[in-house]
């Protein structure tokens, strides 16, 4: 079915595994100090069927707000995608939104489409006004640059980057009815990172984390943004690395068409039941692996992290309090340092999951590290070995499994350590 | 009025300073791996009136249980306090409660009262049996021990520190009526810090705050534990480190009686006035001070801490969203790694502030870094002077004044950076 390669073999991707229908390219306009690329576009080759997802923050950068406003006015047809790296237009007011408004008009220009087909991104520094002027200069470069393989969608992955040490790119593909159906996508983000996407924009702040997503499935208008919150609900709404939700966050997805595929989404009939076709299924589950592969690049490349931990938490009354425990021990400090210590303080994690603020029963709870049983109806588990705890702790990625034991709740999500490296990278502070 | 020495001029206290009707202990019981004093006691003349406020964790160690119980059956009458460092007695199930009790029983046996006059507490590692037998053991030498000095207190308060660098106390006092009442408290707690103190234990775990407060006012029973709640919610309950709260959290306050000035509290007429004797404001003034003090200087002592900042939340529509505010920036480890670095990032504040939770207007939001204005109406401010704003982050103990400017709310709230340090002291692990 989806055909994934895991993480850790991408890049490379092949040629063959970018969405037919899309263009991509990258250049320097002289936002990053280092002078490496940072202005990136895609261009459909018609306008593509577009759904979004941002930031829940309610202080929102102006690129949101602009994208959110062409999406309703474009009727969600998004022909080109322009994101620029090193500044992140926020707190900029009224003359963001213009700056951010004029980018869009003259990449729409270039690109020839209108406007309120262009969809536009920034990620960087925030309060700072954007060098508008510095991207409209790029704009002929980047039309020139554009190109339909995968180099050329690696180097959009590239210029989006900001303090992330690898670029982050994710494919899988399908086949139906003899066509075969490709998705692919790219991300960006190391900190600041606790995506809480919803709908529209609260109203977004810092870098940030995006996340594009190109298909050459056609797929109906009204099925895509649900297609797109499924996908996004249990993945990049599953990751936390520090807590900090930014006023950036934006997970666009665009849909070519390009393959003769339609997906016609999920169906409701009178009786309320949920119907879906073949390929809606096979699109699903294809979105849902690149979404996770990409989420999990995104923690795998947290700043400054000698751990990621996959936390299953089951046994919740319900999913949302499972939810409120995985972020509760997922944004405790001290745990987080003793991970970074290889140190098998459950304490820490009982104590995390007694403030969560859900209903639990102490005594029903047991924690285990992988299969290690570390905890046991909240007391130290009969088997605990404190040196086999702290051999499963010096690896690299952890799986850390709690059993609240009072209901039929459940969720994963994916988080980090915090090391000392963390707090330098953060810390750093040279004018 | 109340006459309290600024934090900074504590130790030593004077004797004349210490509540009458009062003893203290410390001695060495053995369960420091230092080898330092760990076991502790306070023991009144007689039953002191006793109010208590526990950690609102779910997961809730042994001695607060037994606390709890305690206070019930005695009708909130306790004449003896035994405290011990080293170990929390928390995750240990009905042995852990058999523990606790047991070392009441025995303290009132040497201290010649029931073991429902005892008090219980514990700090220090969690899920590890109480060694209860040595406690025991060094019941007749802390009894050999008890003084009414001041030197005998501040012994109580270096007896029960964990990671504390420093011992923490204080101290007020007001005439009445030709009297002197004394209020003087004492505190432990340097990590593992984001109180949320309640009358009822939720259900607590490791090291952890813990507060004694005792004064020779007479209290009216019935009024005690409404005196407390209204000293802490304003002090012990606005102060986070780690936002890590304790599952072994505990505040109590005890009255002699012994100045022979008896406080009434507030009164409810027919009408729902609240009115307050004169004596009650004194006392509650003087509560409060120590309360603070206790307070400020367990944030003074956070673990690696080189950052105290002070945040003053207005304009908020209700003063719970300013206390949400306030928890949202105290909890954001990027503003606290940019504090550690003296970084004038305004907007991650700015960030934080939007993903709290509250209704805001980013358009009308200002903050301000002592008497500098950075951001005004959700921009830069034009008088940003970025190196004053730098010269300001260098000095140790920072105000953040925010105005959301949309209501009437508002909180005052005190916390710290997040430091290299704090991840080394918590990452280090050493079996």
């Amino acid at each position: 079915m989806a055909d994934t390669s895991p993480a850790s073999q991408m890049p490379p991707l092949a040629d063959d595994q970018v969405p037919r229908g899309f263009s991509f390219a990258a250049v320097r306009a002289g936002l990053k100090a280092s002078g490496n690329p940072d202005f990136a576009c895609a261009v459909a080759d018609r306008p593509a069927t577009a759904a979004a997802m941002f930031t829940s923050n309610k202080v929102v950068a102006a690129p949101l707000l602009v994208g959110q406003r062409h999406l309703e006015r474009s009727h969600h047809q998004i022909q080109a995608v322009i994101v620029n790296a090193g500044n992140a237009n926020c707190a900029t007011g009224e003359a963001g939104e213009y700056a951010a408004q004029q980018s869009c008009a003259s990449a729409g220009a270039v690109f020839g489409c209108a406007a309120n087909h262009v969809f536009p991104s920034s990620t960087g520094i925030i309060g700072v006004p954007l060098p508008v002027e510095k991207l409209i200069a790029a704009l002929p470069a980047l039309h020139a640059a554009l190109g339909r393989s995968a180099a050329h969608l690696e180097g959009m992955a590239v210029a989006i980057m900001t303090t992330d040490t690898r670029l982050k790119i994710a494919a899988a593909s399908f086949d139906f009815g003899g066509a075969t159906v490709r998705i692919a996508g790219i991300a960006k983000g190391a900190g600041m990172i606790h995506p809480q996407l919803q709908s529209a924009p609260g109203t977004a702040l810092h870098a940030t984390m995006l996340a594009y997503l190109f298909t050459d499935a056609a797929i109906a208008p009204a099925a895509a943004p649900d297609l797109l919150r499924h996908a996004v609900d249990s993945t990049f709404n599953r990751i936390s690395i520090d807590g900090d939700t930014s006023t950036n966050d934006t997970v666009l997805l665009l849909a070519s068409g390009a393959s003769g595929v339609t997906i016609h989404g999920h169906t409701h009939d009178a009786f309320v039941r949920t119907a879906e076709d073949p390929q809606t299924a096979l699109f699903s589950s294809a979105l849902h692996t690149v979404c996770l592969s990409l989420a999990k690049q995104i923690v795998e490349d947290g700043e400054g992290i000698q751990h990621v931990v996959e936390l299953t938490i089951g046994g919740a009354l319900t999913d949302a309090d499972a939810l409120r425990v995985a972020l509760s021990i997922a944004h405790s400090p001290l745990i987080k340092t003793a991970w970074a210590g290889c140190d098998p303080n459950w304490g820490r994690i009982l104590a995390a999951i007694g403030y969560a603020g859900v209903a639990i029963d102490p005594t029903r709870v047991n924690i285990r590290f992988g299969e290690l049983e570390i905890c046991r109806g909240g007391c130290v588990s009969p088997h605990f070995d404190e040196a086999a705890a702290h051999g499963y702790l010096l690896q690299r990625n952890l799986t850390i499994h709690i059993d609240l034991g009072v209901g039929p709740g459940s969720c994963q999500f994916w988080t980090t350590d915090l090391t000392e490296e963390y707090v330098r990278i953060n810390s750093d502070y040279s004018t």
